[in-house]
């Protein structure tokens, strides 16, 4: 039986969710087969009776419903041992949770204060306006004002990020010589903040940058397979 | 024949370096025998003739002369394949790479708010004005003035801290069930700071604090074999 994976969808099929990008890495580096299923912000009430909480992604592999990305990285990992290894051993495991956690809490608040204001605009029509009440209260601004010192954020997540850009300064993936599961956590703020803005936020001279390009070549261009940003004639009827 | 660690020295034999703690560890991991070669900053010309630079620690083994902490850690990795991995694969050294560049740029340069104007005081006497010197001169300020906001300091390393508070409140180490070098690499700036000053920088109900102490234990109680910051008369007595 194939595994289902739900997740959000966005603006005409776009698929702005990093989650979901990390568990879509996650499952070609193991060559597992699954169904997605495209779930908006607003179909939350499905999500809610399938897994007993809200957020996508969500895998169902027979009975098995996972939730919350990592846990869906450990039970492709055990499910699947004889697969190419996300982490390799126990204390792979650990360092990448690690990783994770860095990315999440760390990394991801900073690129916030670069991408919400377009961010919006590549979500489904209909989740808009739930996704700006929700992020505005979360801030305590609008999305426009969180954005609006793009200087002072650059500089701030240009020097949170610099753990990363010295050690792709030396190596070509966190996981060495080849990519393993923090490379995909990681590169999925990456992949989120290129498809959710039209700006970028990299230097084109940058270890990073170069990483990233190779993160989106990996598995035949997987990272290219959904539409970018909406173009600017896109992006005003949506508005 | 045995290998070597040229290590800095400190007050009445002190051990207050970060680095030379990560490999006394790694070795200890490693079970492999060393000398310890004691070496103040004055001894900087020995380090020079010994290494071509001028930092310990340095691992002479037979005919390799190796510094820089992480080199010497690769380096015992691939000497003894045999012996416990410190890293266990290639992702997870690349994984562990990470981890200590994060905690060398993102963690340690903010505990020098906390311990600097302390620390110069657990070094040899004949080493302080270096230390002062050289140090003042990269901060652009006294060590007493780089330690005076201690509250905004505290906050900073607090929040730098994050990640690492969230993972071990979830795993018992960075290499999940038991210690790996990231774990000796991020441990030995605690380390430093708990010998090198007489405050607390942890609270007692972290998780990180719980981690601390797991990792003073490791090894028949490594973490204490030397004394600690100098008692308030001795401290008198240097100044």
């Amino acid at each position: 039986m194939s595994l289902i994976l739900y997740e959000r969808v966005g603006h005409e099929g776009r698929r702005p969710s990093p989650f979901s990008w990390r568990i879509r890495y996650a499952l070609r580096h193991k060559g597992v087969a699954v169904d997605y299923v495209p779930m908006r912000f607003a179909d939350v009430e499905t999500v809610r009776r399938l897994s007993g909480q809200h957020m996508v992604p969500v895998l169902v592999d027979g009975d098995r419903v996972v939730h919350d990305s990592w846990n869906i990285a450990v039970h492709l990992e055990e499910r699947f041992p004889d697969r190419p290894p996300l982490f390799g051993n126990e204390a792979a495991r650990g360092m990448a949770r690690f990783i994770t956690v860095w990315a999440d809490t760390a990394l991801a608040p900073l690129m916030r204060r670069l991408i919400y204001a377009d961010f919006v605009w590549c979500l489904d029509a209909g989740d808009r306006a739930y996704f700006r009440q929700s992020r505005e209260r979360e801030l305590g601004m609008t999305l426009e004002e969180a954005c609006a010192d793009r200087a002072t954020a650059m500089a701030s997540f240009r020097r949170a990020m610099g753990p990363l850009e010295r050690t792709l300064a030396g190596q070509a993936f966190l996981g060495g010589a080849a990519p393993t599961y923090a490379d995909y956590a990681v590169f999925s703020f990456f992949q989120w903040a290129r498809l959710g803005s039209p700006g970028e936020i990299l230097s084109e001279d940058s270890a990073v940058h170069a990483w990233r390009a190779r993160m989106i070549g990996l598995f035949d261009g997987l990272g290219d397979l959904f539409a970018g940003y909406p173009a600017p004639q896109d992006a005003a009827a949506a508005r």
